[in-house]
C-alpha cells in the first residue's frame, strides 16, 4: 500500500454520489484555489468568488460556453470544512451522464481526480477526525442495518476515541505515579506499591471489554451467511420470501438470482444477514443439476448457520438423517407448514429407531398422513438428537402466517451471537486494525501488572506501559505509521 | 393517473439520491414549516432556525437523543428555492442504512412521503419552471450519453420555450391583424390579404421543423437494440468487448449475463445503443440450447440494426446466407478479423452464382481457404445484394486492432440516424408528449391558412389559430390539463 501524500496545494475532484440515476447528485472538491478553478466553468464567476463560507450559490456548470447543468454550489471555505480546506460541493441533478460530464470538466479545468478516502485523509491530517471517527464514515456508509449503522454513528460522534482516552488516563496517571516513586524513591516493599493497582486493573478490564466487542461489532458489520436447505418442497422459498418481506435489510445490491441460488440481504434482529436459498441437495445424473447440488453444497459449508427445512407434514426421511448427520456447520431444523394439518412446535427424535420406521413407510414424500407413523419416543422438545449423537435445535414454523419467525430469529441470532459480548456496543471497535492495536495494548498493560508482581525493575513497567500508550495512540490515529493509514483510506470509497 | 393535487401546507420528504454505498446522500424536503420540524430532529435547532437563506448549517441528525448522522442542512427559504416554498436538502453520509434512517425520522416526526416528480410540480405550480424545462429535467437525469445530455440541458435552459414562445408570438401577431380587420373592415380582395402571409408560413415551418426533431430526440432519450449475431466464434464476443472497452455508456445499469445473451449500453457516435451479444443462432437438438436459439432469434427480430459477423477468414456460408436472406431488420455484414490474412474491407457478392459455389464447398466453415473461391463478379464494394435482391450494407473490421470499427459505427449511426432532422435539436422536441401538441397546433394553423386561402369566414381562421396557441400552451404549461399533469409527473423519479 503506497503511503497517502498530503497535497494541499491540489485541488482533488470526485463523484460523491451513487452513480444511477437519481433526483441529485453531488461532485465534491477541495483544495487549494478550488473555489477559482470551479468558477471559469460557472455562469456566475463573481457570485461564487465573492461567496462566504458555508453559503449556496445557484447557476450553471458551462463547459466553453455550452450550458452542461443547472446547479447549486455549497461553498466552504478553510477552515471551515469537513477536509479543512477549501472546498466547493457541486449539486447538480442525480443521472449518470451529467455527474460524470461535470467531474470529467473538473478534471479538464485542473483538478486531480481525489484517491479513495482522499477528504477524510486530508481532514485527519488537518486534524478535523480522529482515525476511529475517519473509520466510522466508512462503517456508516457500509452498514447493512439499522443496527450496524447506530453502531458505527455512536463511534463517529466519537464514543470509542473518548473510551480509549479514558483508558490513556489511567495508564498515564499510573505513569505519573512511577516516575514520582522513581524521583523521589520511597521504602515501598515492591514495585507495585508504587501505583495504583485498581487503575491498572480497570484499564485491563476495559481494554478486554473493547478486545471482546469486536466479534459481535464484526457480526454487525460483515453480517452472517444463512443458508436454506432440504429437500424440493421443503418449503424453502416461502420461508426466503417471507423473511425478506419483512426483514430485507437495507441495501441495494442485486440479489443473485441464478439458476443455482437465491440471495439477499435481510436483517435478523438487526444482524445483517446474507440468505441463501439453494437448489436441492438431492444425488443426480443430470450434469446441470449435479452442478447445482454441489454449489449448494459449497454453500452450506461456508454457512454460518444452516436452516434445514422439513416439510412438517411429512417428516424426516434418510435422506434427511443423512443432511444432518453429516452437516459439520450450525444448523437448525425447521418443521415447515406449521398452518396446514401437523400442528406446530412439533419436534421428532432423529434416533435410529426413527430410520427404520421412516425406511418401512412406501412413499413418505407424497403421503400426508405418513408423519402420523412417526414415534414421539425419546423426543426433547425443541431439540432432535442426530445418530451419531449431535443435537440440534429444531422448531415449527409456518411462512404462511407467521408462526413460529420470530422464535426462529431468535434461535439464529443466538447462534449468531454466541461468544460475544452485547454490553456497551456503542463503544465497541470498528476495524480489525484497532482490534490488533487494542489487543496489543491489552498484553502490554497485563505483563506490567505481571512485571510489577514479580518486582522487575520500574524500567520495565514503564517501557510496558508507554508500549501500550503507543497502541492506543495507533487506534485513534496519534502515532500511526503512514503504511497503515495508506491501507486504512485506501478501502474508502473515492469521494469521502 | 390521479391528477396532482398543490398541497403546500403538507410538508414532503423523500431520498433524492440512488440508495447504494456512495460517499453522500441527500433527503429533500420540502413546503411550509419544513424548517421548524427538521430543527426537531436536529442537535443544533438554534442555528438551523435562525439559518438564513441559501446557507449551509452543520449537526447531527437526532432521533430522541440518540445519534442518526452527522450532517449538513442545506436551507433556502421561500421563493427563493427549487420548489418555491422553504426548503431543507440534508447531506449526510452516503449508505443506504442511513439514508433510510434518515428519511424514516422524516417520516417520524411529521413529513409525508414525496409522491414522484412532486418536488417539480411544486415548482412548476409556483412558477419557478415551466412544463419543457420541467420535463427536460427527467430527460437529464435519464440520459445515457454525453450528447444525450446536452440536448437536455439545451432545453433544461429554455431553448424549446423559447422557440414555442416565438412561435405563439408569430401567431399572435397574424391574430391581431385579423382583429383590426374584424374590427376596422378594409376592402380586402381575401381573408389571406387580411394579415402576413410570411408569419404564418414561417410559423408553420418551424413548427414543422420541431416535429421533425422528435424522431431523432427521441432516438437520443430511449437508445436503439443494435444486436450481434453470427455463428460461433464469428468474433461476436471480441466486437462487443471492444465496443464497451471504449464506448461504454454512461449508466449504472447492470449488464445482463445470463446464459443467453450479453447485454450492456454503449454510445455509438453519441447514440445510446443497447448492445446485445446473443448465443449462436444454429439449429439444435439440445432443449437448453434450442431455447437460448429461440432467444437470439427474438432479440434479432427486436433489433433496430443487426450486426451480422462473419470470420473474413472463412466467408459466407449457407447458414449465413439463410440468415441474412430471412432477416427483416437492417442488417450490417460485418467481416470480423481483418487483422488476420484475409486482408481487410473485402466485401463479398451474395448473389444466386455465389450461393451455388458456397453449396459446391465441402466444408466452408472449417475451410479458411474457402473463401477464396468465391467469385467476386457482380460484386458492389461495402454492398452485398441477398438471393432475394436485398442490398445490405458490408464491411470488414478487426477488433483487435480497431481497424474499420469507426466505419462500423458511422454505418450503424447513418441507418438509426436516417429520416430525422440532425438540424437545430438543441431547440428539440423532448417529449411524446409534447410532440402530440406541437403536431396538433401545425395542423391548426395549416388548417388557418388553407381557410384564409379558400375564404372562409375570418371567424374560422381566427378560432384554427387560437387552437393552436392552445396546443402551445399545453406544451409550455400554460394551459394543461390537470390529468396531463398529473401523467407528467408520474413518470418522474421520486426526489424529484
Amino acid at each position: 500500500m503506497t503511503p497517502l501524500q498530503y497535497t494541499p496545494e491540489e485541488p482533488i475532484s470526485s463523484i460523491a454520489t451513487a452513480l444511477a440515476p437519481a433526483a441529485l447528485g453531488i461532485v465534491r472538491t477541495s483544495g487549494k484555489g478550488c473555489i477559482e478553478l470551479i468558477s471559469k466553468a460557472f455562469s456566475r464567476p463573481k457570485a461564487l468568488l465573492e461567496a462566504a463560507g458555508n453559503t449556496l450559490v445557484y447557476g450553471w456548470i458551462v463547459d466553453d460556453g455550452a450550458k452542461v447543468d443547472e446547479v447549486m454550489l455549497a461553498v466552504y471555505r478553510a477552515p471551515k470544512s469537513f477536509t479543512g480546506e477549501d472546498m466547493v460541493e457541486i449539486f447538480c441533478h442525480g443521472g449518470p451522464a451529467v455527474v460524470t460530464a461535470i467531474q470529467n470538466l473538473m478534471l479538464k479545468i485542473g483538478f486531480r481526480q481525489a484517491n479513495r478516502g482522499e477528504y477524510t485523509f486530508r481532514a485527519y491530517i488537518n486534524g478535523k477526525t480522529d482515525l476511529t471517527k475517519a473509520e466510522a464514515i466508512k462503517e456508516i456508509i457500509d452498514s447493512h442495518t439499522d443496527v450496524s449503522r447506530s453502531h458505527a454513528a455512536g463511534r463517529l460522534s466519537g464514543s470509542l476515541f473518548a473510551e480509549i482516552d479514558s483508558i490513556k488516563k489511567l495508564i498515564i496517571d499510573t505513569l505519573a505515579s512511577i516516575e514520582v516513586e522513581i524521583e523521589y524513591p520511597e521504602d515501598e516493599e515492591t514495585i507495585a506499591d508504587t501505583f495504583d493497582r485498581k487503575d491498572i486493573e480497570l484499564a485491563i478490564s476495559r481494554l478486554q471489554g473493547l478486545v471482546d466487542s469486536w466479534k459481535g461489532e464484526k457480526l454487525y458489520q460483515d453480517g452472517a451467511r444463512v443458508v436454506l436447505a432440504g429437500r424440493t418442497n421443503a418449503g424453502k422459498s416461502s420461508l426466503f420470501n417471507a423473511i425478506l418481506k419483512e426483514e430485507r435489510a437495507i441495501v441495494s445490491d442485486i440479489e443473485g438470482t441464478t439458476r443455482d441460488w437465491l440471495e439477499s440481504w435481510a436483517s435478523i434482529n438487526g444482524i445483517p444477514v446474507r440468505l441463501f436459498d439453494t437448489a436441492g441437495l438431492r444425488e443426480t445424473e443430470d450434469v446441470v443439476e449435479a452442478q447445482g447440488v454441489q454449489i449448494s453444497r459449497n454453500l452450506v459449508q461456508d454457512a454460518d448457520v444452516v436452516l434445514y427445512l422439513v416439510d412438517g407434514r411429512e417428516g424426516l426421511n434418510d435422506e434427511d438423517r443423512e443432511f444432518i448427520e453429516k452437516c459439520t456447520e450450525p444448523l437448525i431444523v425447521v418443521y415447515t407448514k406449521a398452518d396446514l394439518e401437523h400442528g406446530i412446535l412439533r419436534a421428532e427424535p432423529l434416533g435410529e429407531g426413527v430410520v427404520e420406521a421412516a425406511n418401512n413407510e412406501s412413499k413418505p414424500a407424497t403421503s400426508t398422513t405418513a408423519s402420523k407413523s412417526f414415534s414421539s419416543k425419546n423426543s426433547e422438545p425443541m431439540f432432535a438428537a442426530g445418530t451419531q449423537g449431535k443435537a440440534f435445535p429444531s422448531l415449527s414454523i409456518s411462512s404462511k402466517t407467521g408462526a413460529g419467525i420470530s422464535e426462529l430469529y431468535a434461535k439464529i441470532s443466538e447462534i449468531l451471537l454466541e461468544g460475544t459480548s452485547t454490553e456497551r456496543q456503542q463503544a465497541g471497535l470498528g476495524s480489525a486494525r484497532q482490534k490488533e492495536a487494542v489487543a496489543e495494548a491489552l498484553e502490554c498493560v497485563k505483563h506490567a501488572l505481571v512485571s510489577a508482581d514479580d518486582n522487575y525493575t520500574l524500567d520495565a513497567v514503564v517501557q510496558d506501559l508507554e508500549d501500550a500508550l503507543d497502541y492506543l495512540g495507533e487506534v485513534t490515529g496519534d502515532v500511526t505509521p503512514d503504511d497503515v493509514l495508506g491501507s486504512i483510506f485506501a478501502n474508502f470509497c473515492v469521494g469521502k
